[in-house]
């Protein structure tokens, strides 16, 4: 075990607009024995994500920041190495928030056992992860969506946005996404089913919006914040909910976050925006994962995982949700 | 009848920021005799509102625009003079949305009988009119107002504001207003009881939000919009409700509304941010008539009327919204 070294991705700086390599400290250090009740993951998959960039700032958030000089926090998947711990053998597939490094060692403690025999690991990642239970809770629970609703989403070719769009099919509702490219667009209609898919970079968003959504907005499922935002604010239809899943566009901003000026529409269409954050729904990610389990089973919910290869490419890796590079779910694959 | 001449004030150009004398013209018509059904209005009180700012533009929203030469929309009260309308007999005290007008023929669509026994008339365009109406069903329905609840209120002392403060005391909410100037500021702690004020114009809002609201705001209903939006944005407490009413600060902006640049609060505190439009909640407006009215009655709850005198003082007397000239209900008294 001594023989073993971990490789680990340490907070160097606070960043300023998008992370800098030298916001970044790559530290090696020795692995040690599990103590009593612990056991050792070698990690093999770790969860990029935009949340990410808002944990390397100081302030009051959902969960504290990072510490400069700390592991960054992320997500991952891998295997039970070494053990101590009589729920967690050696051999166990699991998954928790590992951090960005090689080896994670823990107590339990919010870790999950997965069955590579129903998905595979990368994808207790995506859809049966912290990313598909967004997407479940947000569009059902707190953006209510029902059959016959029409149902838009931006960052719809993301990992939150991909099982959005398609879980508002299944329910029977009809689906835009809003994505940068015509690749992009081309996978939501071809491969996922989406209604109609919007590409913001070439189109006219609004007049997109207003074709495509000719009796206005139910849902509004927002992953980007900003222009985008706003511009889904004016084609809400009355009593629509706008679920603030996130604001990717917003998170690198240095002269400040862009407040949606069409934020009346919420009075005008008698409109609720509200915002979630994943955790809360803890206690029901058993119920989300059974359900999509099934769909993902019977092949009406489909997986994408964007896997970028190997550990110290992270600092740039991370770089590609914030370039829009991915579709699906991006992942680090660390072997 | 052929003698009696009405005075109107008729929309003559869209203003552009602050409405000017010059978007309005005075106009003067005979009335004429009631048909079959109808009965004829002598206008007494005009209500005076910030949202008949909006009624001015052009563009959808929760009302058709006033068009160009037709009467300024406006809520009034008065009394039948003239009437072939069995229910609503000579002599009987009525509101309505009559218009900036001396007298208004009426079908008695929209048109409520009032008793000047319960209440006296200009109250009828207050606490138990569109105002009072407005904070009852925005602070309960929307608001999800409960005892113990923190409420901040902005405009504090205007029509909605100061109904919304006394309704959460009575509910049993700490309670603190916004509102501009020390004069305001004494009327709703001396007068109202409520718990705390702030005045926006002298006193450091983010810091005053803090002192007053250690635990965060729970319940947050905005009638202003603007800076004052954000800073109660930043303050909000888990599973807070930010109900939006008004936006009197960015009803005349020529460079676009200012949007919260702070909403992401909603995600960080899983809050939401709802619109409301009081005439939704016209169905059930008589049961909250009948609530304010023994709280009236028993002086747990006060009127407060802002009455100019004189009807031809109407363009300068509606722009005494926007100066924050008023305490209470602003009214403009035809006679």
């Amino acid at each position: 075990m001594n023989a073993i070294v971990n490789r680990q991705f340490r907070l160097a700086a606070r960043p300023v607009g998008l992370p800098r390599a030298s916001d970044w400290s790559l530290v090696e250090e020795p692995v040690r024995e599990p103590g009593e009740g612990e056991f050792l993951i070698r990690i093999e998959y770790i969860s990029l994500d935009p949340a990410m960039r808002g944990w390397m700032n100081e302030g009051k958030s959902y969960v504290p920041p990072v510490a400069i000089g700390e592991v960054m926090r992320a997500g991952g998947a891998g295997e039970v190495v070494a053990s101590n711990h009589p729920g967690f053998p050696v051999g166990s597939k699991v998954s928790g928030l590992f951090g960005v490094q090689q080896y994670a060692m823990s107590n339990g403690k919010g870790v999950q056992r997965v069955d590579t025999a129903l998905a595979p690991l990368p994808t207790y990642l995506g859809v049966l992860g912290m990313t598909g239970m967004t997407a479940y809770f947000g569009l059902l629970d707190v953006g209510a969506a029902k059959a016959g609703d029409t149902v838009v989403v931006s960052g719809a070719a993301g990992a939150v946005g991909m099982v959005v769009g398609q879980v508002a099919k299944i329910l029977g509702c009809r689906v835009v996404g809003i994505a940068g490219g015509a690749e992009k667009c081309r996978f939501l209609i071809d491969e996922l089913g989406f209604d109609a898919a919007i590409d913001y970079k070439s189109e006219d968003l609004r007049k997109a919006l207003r074709e495509h959504c000719p009796q206005g907005i139910d849902v509004y499922f927002d992953n980007v914040g900003g222009e985008i935002l706003d511009l889904a604010l004016a084609q809400l239809a009355m009593h629509a909910r706008v679920v603030i899943c996130g604001a990717i566009s917003q998170y690198n901003a240095t002269d400040g976050v862009k407040g949606p000026a069409n934020y009346l529409s919420l009075l005008v269409n008698r409109a609720r925006m509200q915002g979630m954050v994943v955790f809360d729904y803890a206690a029901r990610y058993g119920e989300a994962a059974r359900e999509m389990g099934a769909w993902l089973a019977d092949g009406r919910l489909k997986s994408r995982e964007d896997i970028v290869e190997g550990f110290d490419t992270f600092p740039d890796a991370l770089l590609r949700l914030f370039r829009g590079e991915n579709t699906g779910k991006l992942l680090l694959k660390v072997g």
